[in-house]
């Protein structure tokens, strides 16, 4: 059986628990197609939106009482974690009965290893939370958070985004699949941590993309694929411009080429098109597959998306 | 090897994200000593302070936004199962890894299904949250919250505590145990949902029993001990008065009758022994033991703690 790693882009979650609501029961119907189609997947998803939502609660609550609402990136992480993984196993568990498919559907609340030297730390620059006048931010300063002025629209707090290097429950979502089951794993990315002395791990204040982490968490599951789905359907070169050029499929050269030449916006297909040369390169015969949710199990018929191989 | 689901007490995680970083390593001594003696744990817990924090932190945000955090109860739990689990798998995994034990420890988000008609949504008694003044008690009302008058100290929130009738995801649970890993589940006794239309699930406004929830996957397990780990060692008769008698042991039978005797308090020992009957009852052989975490091995040794037999 191919195993797959499917990672859902913002647009299968929404912005709000509403949109979510709504947006989770599409995407059940896109996974549930690809289950009925024989592939074994696992389901990986982004948190933007929602880890937002959750340290704006937590930052907003924090005025009131610091002591109780001091809560940390890593924890605001595996919060929106179990958040999204409820509606996401809810939906695609009732899609699959509908369909008379009985394999449970789970998440796992997951973490993943970054490296404490990793130059990201030295350079935090993902924006998250709210805005927050000078004085505030001279304040959360203080209290050891980083903060960056924002495009004249006020400072916000920054994180890192290092590499990903390990998913500490790879083994956990590799028995589940053995066991003929479907788990919802890394959701934003994983919880960040890094190792402490011993054996311990502890909690890192940052992000870690998403994308990279269902790409490392594809290469130690030993999946056939790795999917990205996104906004669009295909990769394009000369992206939004008159000479646009979208892809059939590119080799690993002609992305790094690509690359090079600056047709991948940063912080949006730039990352998808890295994540997707990083699985491909760590193993023979691997393939990521970037497109849109709906046209999935087309992109697995090799009718339509963007392939990158070896 | 023999199967014992674990329930952890309100004082194996504290009341706050400092106490429950250090509560949980206490916690996971006393776990991984009873994975030492080959015994086969599956790590259930409960959720009071942490959703009460975070169903604080989104009220406390409502109040600045409410479009943005209006979270029902039931995501509060999913997200409170995200963060307690964080911790507890983080913990137990490093205690077992210094032992050079390598099984990996994972959380489920799990939801527990309760009766639409079960007669607690008549009635909603759990107080949860913050306290009100009139008003904005009256307000809430308004918006479909159920708020009750807490002895002169405000207007509280408060839902239903049905009984679980089934835990969603314990075919997981199982896959975990079958595979050799220690499973962390039904945190706060599981994200309650109901049955709606067709096959689906949806979220309900009420808070489960952790206890309760944990003999209903004991029970679907088919567990051999389902431990009830709280702030005593002994369950007691005529607790705290000078003829104050601890036990050691008690067949259903007698348990049902100090049960009407009035010996164990509602909110406290009662539903503690209640749900380690109900457990008991629901197959030959079957045993609870309640005790403390401190000496759940000498209790599972047979030196001490209560244990309740069929």
């Amino acid at each position: 059986m191919k195993r797959i790693v499917l990672a859902l882009g913002g647009n299968a979650l929404g912005d709000n628990l509403h949109e979510q609501m709504v947006a989770v029961k599409t995407a059940a119907i896109a996974i549930a197609d690809l289950i009925e189609d024989g592939l074994e997947v696992v389901i990986t998803h982004g948190n933007g939106p929602q880890v937002g939502m959750i340290n704006l609660a937590m930052e907003t609550a924090a005025k009131v009482d610091e002591s109780l609402f001091y809560i940390p990136m890593s924890v605001c992480v595996a919060m929106s974690q179990g958040y999204i993984g409820y509606d996401i196993q809810n939906a695609l568990r009732e899609e699959l009965l509908s369909r008379e498919i009985d394999k449970p559907v789970a998440t796992i609340v997951t973490q993943t290893l970054v490296d404490a030297n990793d130059p990201a730390f030295d350079n935090p620059s993902k924006p998250i939370g709210a805005f927050y006048d000078e004085t505030e931010a001279e304040a959360m300063t203080k209290r050891g958070y980083n903060m960056k002025e924002d495009a004249g629209r006020g400072w916000r707090r920054v994180v890192a985004s290092p590499k990903p290097i390990g998913i500490v429950e790879s083994c956990t979502v590799r028995a589940l699949l053995e066991a003929g089951q479907i788990p919802v794993t890394v959701g934003g990315g994983g919880i960040p941590v890094r190792k402490k002395g011993g054996k311990g791990l502890k909690g890192a204040s940052a992000v870690v993309d998403k994308d990279f982490a269902s790409a490392k968490l594809a290469e130690e599951l030993e999946a056939d694929m790795l999917v990205i789905l996104t906004a669009v359907e295909k990769v394009a070169l000369n992206y939004g411009k008159s000479d646009q050029k979208l892809l059939t499929e590119m080799s690993s050269e002609e992305a790094e080429c690509y690359i090079k030449e600056g047709h991948f916006a940063p912080g949006s297909m730039l990352p998808k098109v890295e994540a997707a040369l990083s699985f491909v390169k760590s193993g023979p015969g691997r393939k990521a597959l970037i497109t849109m949710l709906e046209k999935a199990r087309d992109g697995l018929a090799g009718k339509t998306g963007t392939v990158i191989y070896g």
